[in-house]
């Protein structure tokens, strides 16, 4: 059987993890990376490196491009754009855009004939996916989602263009007590604040006032001003040896009740090594469905949400009856 | 919105769990009951009943009929049958004739146009589609079940049986040292033994050897004899007092590995006050779903690996993005 033919876009943590994560898959195959760094990139295997302005001479050459760049500014840019040449699978994770974002991935691709699939990374992803079993098996019944401890990029990204610092990271902690009450199936009211704290080690300018840099995090609103907040001064030594993981974790505990108060509660958890690594993990398995979808001549966006389970493994039905169910 | 007409064929257990968690779905309709015992039969709610032998005068009022009976003597013979006359959904669960199954609802669901959703419970079920999931996503890695503490139904049936006995419950237990060994991401080889052990509560009559009687349950091949497995007698009233609820548990962990030996872990576990009542509720999900494969003009047996997983709520795709994704 001829192999699905992958393109990469965006050559930074996620990319570079799809890179080495695509050995594990033996029915697809990458045949290009993209990067606005073009031909000037170094990279980990022997694929041919493209300019992003040659995407379009690609055509016919792959069939499924993840989209490896960052939601902020270079999906809702990108994406559409690339839509228009191949299939596409993107992680993109900005909540509250969700809806314009689908859109207009939408419109793009079935303008063109393409799938694309978005969204698809563990949160979201994998935990929205559990979310929805979870609610739809046992309506009544309450969902908390607990993240970390694991590193959060975009909180370590806001202190680092703090005046003073020169390098970051934040830690997202879940506090045990939120975790508890859940757990227990007492579906308490939580805030934001109620369920996580925050972690930062931050090394500063020689000679700078730390106890300034410290209130300046704490009372940064949206990111910290709102949680408790602990912050540690280290040394880049010590940042580099103890703080360079990306390591992460994603609980959803769902608790639910049937009967005459009978307690039921659905529970899942990753624990994962390596964030970027585990994201691209779920992007690879979603290009096969989105090569089913094609396959199955339906053009247009889809979420985790449209994907029968199946389409994302290389296993037919029989196989997957008499081995898994 | 016309609601969606069930009727539940067989009023045990899981019958019964059905009829109370349909609440749950505003959905979801039942419109009958259908059993062996017909008009004599006692129900929870006012549904009109009916004997097996009228299930063909049904044809048009029902949509999906739950299939509530046994999967060892009844649902071989039953399924196919009522799914010449209605969509079906059931919680088939003999693990070894599977594709046999299968392939007997896929013909008759086909003959008669309609979908047949088998093996919808929670083993098989919810989580088989976990291990599909996590083997998808981290092919790289090795998934282990745990099931318990919980009653096994089949296990107390089969002490039962046994000369002098009364009345019997029987725990699975999983072995501590082997989940910890798997958490560990170590992907031990376990027998079924190494896995799990059975505890047995046992009611023997007045005058018997008891010593005999637990000899005989350690004894039994294929339930007992490979397992570390502990007997216990006790009064009819202890029995009835500390272990008439129907609980269970199931567990499953997937080992993964990514980049460079990088630890990945995906972790599900549902802890089930009742095992009937949880087990309708998933049934009952898959209930929309059969009628969406209706619409969608697809005929014959599916999975819960076939599902796409927004089939199984009763929102809109936008609503499904904006409120879960």
């Amino acid at each position: 059987m001829a192999k699905i033919k992958l393109a990469i876009c965006g050559y930074g943590n996620l990319g570079q993890s799809a890179e080495r994560g695509i050995s594990q898959f033996p029915d697809l195959e990458l045949v290009a990376i993209l990067s606005r760094r073009g031909r000037e990139l170094k990279t980990a295997t022997a694929v041919p490196v493209y300019s992003l302005d040659q995407a379009a001479s690609l055509q016919g050459q792959v069939d499924v491009c993840l989209l490896c760049s960052g939601s902020a500014r270079d999906l809702p840019e990108q994406g559409p754009w690339l839509a228009g040449y191949f299939h596409t699978v993107d992680a993109y994770d900005t909540h509250a855009r969700m809806p314009e974002y689908f859109s207009s991935m939408d419109n793009a691709a079935k303008k063109a004939g393409k799938t694309a699939i978005i969204a698809a990374g563990w949160d979201p992803g994998l935990l929205s996916l559990q979310r929805l079993l979870a609610q739809a098996i046992l309506p009544l019944g309450k969902s908390e989602t607990f993240w970390g401890k694991g590193i959060s990029q975009g909180h370590s990204d806001a202190i680092r263009r703090l005046e003073g610092v020169l390098d970051a990271r934040q830690y997202t902690i879940p506090k045990k007590p939120a975790v508890e009450a859940v757990l227990a199936g007492r579906m308490p009211q939580l805030s934001a604040a109620d369920k996580h704290r925050r972690d930062c080690y931050v090394v500063a300018q020689p000679g700078t006032d730390k106890a300034k840099i410290a209130e300046n995090i704490k009372s940064m609103p949206h990111y910290f001003a709102d949680y408790e907040t602990d912050v540690t001064f280290v040394s880049q030594e010590e940042l580099d040896r103890d703080h360079k993981g990306l390591p992460h974790r994603g609980q959803l505990i769902h608790a639910g009740r049937t009967g005459d108060d009978c307690r039921q509660t659905i529970q899942f958890q990753l624990d994962l090594g390596s964030n970027p690594d585990f994201t691209a993990q779920v992007m690879l398995a979603c290009a096969r469905a989105a090569w089913r979808f094609y396959q199955t001549g339906q053009a247009g966006a889809r979420t985790i949400f449209d994907i029968p389970p199946a389409w994302l493994t290389g296993e037919s039905g029989e196989d997957l009856i008499a081995r898994m169910l």
